[in-house]
C-alpha cells in the first residue's frame, strides 16, 4: 500500500459448490468478473465473504487463489478473529500469499473504547508492519468506535492505511473523521453501497462493497471523480432497486450470489450452512428486478 | 376494526417545538397533510414517533389530538411498554380517547418464544377486547418471533387484527405467515417502506411506514391494487433515492422531519433529546435529493 | 449531598399488592425495616426496584412516601429514562418531593463513549445543580464506559457526587477509578453485594445493593471500617449462600421480595408483570437456605 | 456414551505459555490434577477453555493430548462453531482422536427457536451418530431456547445424551426440563458451579464446571448422592467465597488459572490475547481468599 487505496474495492464472495466445498475454479471466474467490471482491487474474507465459515486452510487457499488470478492487482484479506494469535497467524500467511494488506474489525465482546485502543495496540505489536484497513462496522461487530477513538488509532498506528466506514449515518461520520484525522488515510465505504452517493459527496476514495453489478459501483465512482455528479446519480439510481433488495444482511448475500451465478461469474449460488436459501417466490422477485433493470439500461442507452 | 386494515397507515411523527415541547398545533397540520396525501389511517406513538420519549399524559394528548383531527378516520396507537400495568393503563386511555386500536411489540428483555406467548397471554387478559396490531420488529426490540409463534398468537388471541411485519427478509416471512395463519389478519409492513414492492407481491394489505412524501406510499399501493404493477414500480423508484436516505434508523427520522417541515406539514424538525441533529452538509444532501426528485417528477409528468 | 455518601444505601424494592398496585403502606414498613437494619440511606427506583414498570405518578408517589418515612435520612431516586425531557421532569419532581439526589445510568442505545459524554452534558444542562449518582451498570444498560470516560464526566460535572460501580470485575475498575478521578467522589457498589469484600478492599464508601438481610451489608461495612477485616469476612460468608442465590437477575428480585415478606417487611412478594413467579420448589430452596443461615447465626452467636 | 454422563465433568482450561503458545505438557499435569481431585470426566474446548482462540490444529492437538492422558476416562470436546462445515470437520477429528463425545451450543446469530431447530437438524445430519451434549448457555451465545424447544431437540435427535444447562435461574429450568423431556438424558450444570446446591436438589447428574479446587465440586456431588445433603452444603459453603470470586466471566478464568498455577497444575496462568491480566491488588485478593479457605479447611478438619 505505497499509495492510496482508491476506486472500487469489491467485497468478494467466497464461491462454494452446492455441496458446500470451496469452489476455487469459481474464484478464478469471479475474480475475472470483478476486474472486468471496473474493480481497482478486491477485499476477500469479509463478512459478506462468509469468512467465519472457513477454516484457516480454506481461508489461505481462497486468498492465494484470488491473488494469483488478480495478477498484481491489490487483494486485501479480512483477518478479523476473536484470537489475536489466530489473527496474527492468518495475517502472516495471507501476506506471504501475496495479499496487499489486511482488514481488521474489532472482535465482538470488546466493550469500552479503551479496550478497543488496547486491542489494536496488541494486534499491531504482534503483526508488525502490515498495511491495514480498519473496519468500522458496529452493526455487525457490536463494537462502537467514536471519531476521537478512530483518530487516535490512526495516529498511533501507521499501519492503518485506510478505513472502511460503515457506521450509520456514514456520511456525517466521514465528514467528522476527515476533520479529526491527523494524517490522510483513504476512507472507503460499505453498507452494500446504498449510501454511496452521499459518501462520495463527503470525499471518500471509493466504495468497498459487493453487488451483483459491480460495474455500477465502479462507474459511479468514475463519473463522480470526473465531476459528473448528476450522471453519477443517474447511474446509481438505475441500479438502486436491485441494490436495495440485496441490502438485507446475510439474506441479501444469497440474492447477490444468485445474481452472480446468473451472470456466469460463479457456478453455484450456494451459501455455506448455516445460511439462507432462496425460495421460488424470492427468485421471481429477482427476475422482475433484473428485467426492469435491463429495460432501464436499454432505455438509458438509447 | 370491524373490517380489514388496508391501505397506507402512516407511521406518524410526533411534532416538537425547537424547545422540545409537544407541538399539538403541528399535530393538526401534520394529520391533515397525511390524509391529504392518501393515508387510509395513522399509527401514532411508534418507534419513529419517538414514543419512548413521551410521558403518559403527553402520549394521551397526542393520541387525542390526532383522533380529533382525523375526524373518524382510524388512528392506531402504539402502547408497547416494559410494564404490563402501564401498557394496560395506556391502552385503556387511548381507546377512551377514540383510538381505533393499539399496536403492541414484545418488550426488550423477553427471551424465549415461550416467554413471548406468556407475555401476550398476560397482556390480553389485562386489556380485554381491544383491537390490536402485533408488531414484529426484532431489530428494534431484540425479540425474535418465529412464524409458528406468531401463528399461535393469532390463533389464541382474537384481538389480533393485523400484523406489522418488519423482520428481514420481510417478503419471505410474509409468504410463510400467510400459509401458517389459521385465519386472515391484515399484514402491513414497515422498514420505512424500502421493501414495499416485494411485500406487495406477497399479498400485504398495505404499508405501515413513514416517509416525507407519503403520496408515494399511498400511490404505489393504489396502483398495485389496481393491477398496475409496472406503474407501481415506476412510481416507487422515483422516490427510492430519498426513501433510502431516510432509511437510517433514528437519524433517518431527523431527515424525515426536515422533509415534513420543508413541505409545511410541521413547524419544527426538532427531535426530542437524546436525538440526532442534522448538519449543514446533511441538509445539502437533502437539497440535492429533493431537487432531483422534483425534476424526475416533472419529467415523469411530462 | 453536602458530605460524602457513605455506608449502606439499600437499593429499595417497590412493594406491590398481589393485584399489582403500588403498596404504599408496605413502603412504610419496608423503609422502617431498612433503617432498623443499618441503612445509612436508600436508593429507590433502581433496576431492582422495578422502576421501569411504574408510571411517573407512581414513581413520584413512591419517592415521596419513602422520603416522608425516612424522616430526614437520605433517599436517592433513580431517574434514568430514555427521554431527557422525561428524566428532567422526574428529577425535578423527586427533588421537590425531598429526595437527597438522583441516580442516572446511560440509556440503552447510547453507542460510543462520545455519545455518553454528549448525553450527560445535555442532561446536566437540563437538570441543573442536582446531586447525582452516576451509575455504571453495563450488563443492564448495554452501555460501556471506560475509566477515562468516567473520569472526564466527573471532571466536567460537579453534580456527580458518587458513582455506583457495578461493572465486572468491579474491584479492578475501582482501583483504576480512584487513580484516575481528579476529585474525590464516593464510590458505592452493587451487583447484589456479591463482590463486596473485594470492593471494600479497594476503598469504596459502602454497598449500594439490596438483600433480604440488609443487616449483613451494614454490618460488614461497619466491621470493615473499624479495621476488623477478618470479622467482616466472617459475617459476609455466613450470608453468602443466600446472597448468591438472590444474585440471579430479575428472578433473584423475586427471591429477595419473598425474603422480605417472610421477615414482615412487606405484605406481598409480588412483582409487577412481566416478572418472574416462584414455584413450590423454589420456595423450598429458600426454606433450606434460611434454615441453614439461622443455624449458622445461632452457632456464631454462641 | 453407552451410559449416563454422571459426576463431575471438569470444564478444562487450555494451558498456554507466557508467550501464548499452547502448553501441551501442562495439559498432562492439569489432566492428572483434575482426575486426582475427583473428576469423572472432562469437557475441553469450552468457553472457559478459550476455545475460540485456538486454530483447528491446536484444538485437535489439545483434545488428543487430553484423551491420551485421560487413559480411557471420558473427554468431551466442545466443537461449537459459526460454520456447520467447520463444526463437522472438528467433530470428526476429535472423535477420531478418541473423544467420548462433543458439546454443541447454538451459534450467536441464530434468532428464532425455529432457526434453532433447523440448525441442529442440519448439524446432526452432517455429523451423524456422534454422542452430543447440548449446551444451553444463553448469556454467552445470545440464543434463547425454551423448555419446549429443548424437549423437541431431545426428541428428534437421539445423539443428544446430555444437556449442559446454564440458563438463569437454572434450578427452575431443570425442574421444567425433567417434566418435559420424553426420555432421560443427563443434565449437568455450569455457571461456574455457583448454583450447584439448588441444581443438585432438582436431580441433576452432576456439575460441568471449572474451579481451581475441583475436589469441592466432586466432593459435593459425592456427598449429595450419598444423601448427605447438609454435609454437601457445608463443604460447598467452605469454598463459596473463592468460587464466587472466580464467577466473573472471562476475568474469572484468569483467577482460576492463577489458582491452578499456584497448586502446580499448570506452569503459567497466562490467557491468550485478547484476555484479562491480573494486577497486584487482584493477586492480594486471591491471597486472602485462599488463606481464609485453608484456615477454614483446617478448622473443619479438626
Amino acid at each position: 500500500m505505497t499509495q492510496d487505496i482508491r476506486g472500487l474495492f469489491v467485497v468478494a464472495q467466497t464461491p462454494f459448490t452446492d455441496a458446500g466445498a470451496v469452489d476455487l475454479e469459481s474464484v478464478d471466474s469471479l475474480c475475472d468478473f470483478y476486474f472486468r467490471h471496473g474493480a481497482a482491487g478486491l477485499t476477500v474474507l469479509g463478512v459478506a465473504g462468509e469468512a467465519a465459515k472457513l477454516s484457516m486452510e480454506e481461508s489461505i487457499d481462497v486468498v492465494r487463489r484470488y491473488v494469483q488470478r488478480a495478477a498484481g492487482k491489490p487483494v486485501i484479506a479480512g483477518v478479523s478473529n476473536s484470537s489475536v494469535a489466530q489473527l496474527a497467524t492468518l495475517a502472516d500467511k495471507v501476506m506471504r500469499a501475496g495479499a496487499y494488506g489486511v482488514m481488521i474489525a474489532p472482535p465482538p465482546g470488546l466493550r469500552t473504547e479503551e479496550d478497543v485502543l488496547n486491542y489494536y495496540a496488541t494486534v499491531f505489536e504482534r503483526i508488525g508492519d502490515v498495511p491495514t484497513v480498519l473496519q468500522d462496522f458496529p452493526f455487525s461487530t457490536g463494537v462502537w468506535m467514536s471519531v476521537p477513538t478512530i483518530a487516535r488509532l490512526v495516529e498511533q498506528h501507521p499501519q492503518i492505511r485506510a478505513i472502511k466506514e460503515e457506521d450509520i449515518p456514514s456520511a456525517a461520520k466521514i465528514t467528522r473523521l476527515r476533520a479529526a484525522l491527523s494524517r490522510h488515510v483513504s476512507i472507503l465505504t460499505g453498507n452494500n453501497g446504498v449510501f454511496l452517493m452521499q459518501e462520495l459527496g463527503r470525499g471518500i476514495e471509493g466504495p468497498m462493497a459487493g453487488f451483483s453489478y459491480p460495474e455500477m459501483l465502479s462507474g459511479v465512482h468514475r463519473l463522480y471523480s470526473a465531476g459528473k455528479v448528476q450522471e453519477a446519480h443517474d447511474l446509481f439510481n438505475l441500479y438502486l432497486p436491485l441494490l436495495n433488495y440485496e441490502n438485507q444482511s446475510q439474506w441479501g448475500v444469497a440474492v447477490r450470489k444468485e445474481g452472480l451465478r446468473r451472470r456466469g461469474a460463479i457456478r453455484s449460488a450456494a451459501m455455506r450452512a448455516p445460511g439462507p436459501k432462496l425460495t421460488a417466490a424470492d427468485l421471481q422477485d429477482i427476475d422482475l428486478l433484473v428485467q426492469r433493470l435491463e429495460q432501464s439500461l436499454a432505455e438509458a442507452g438509447a
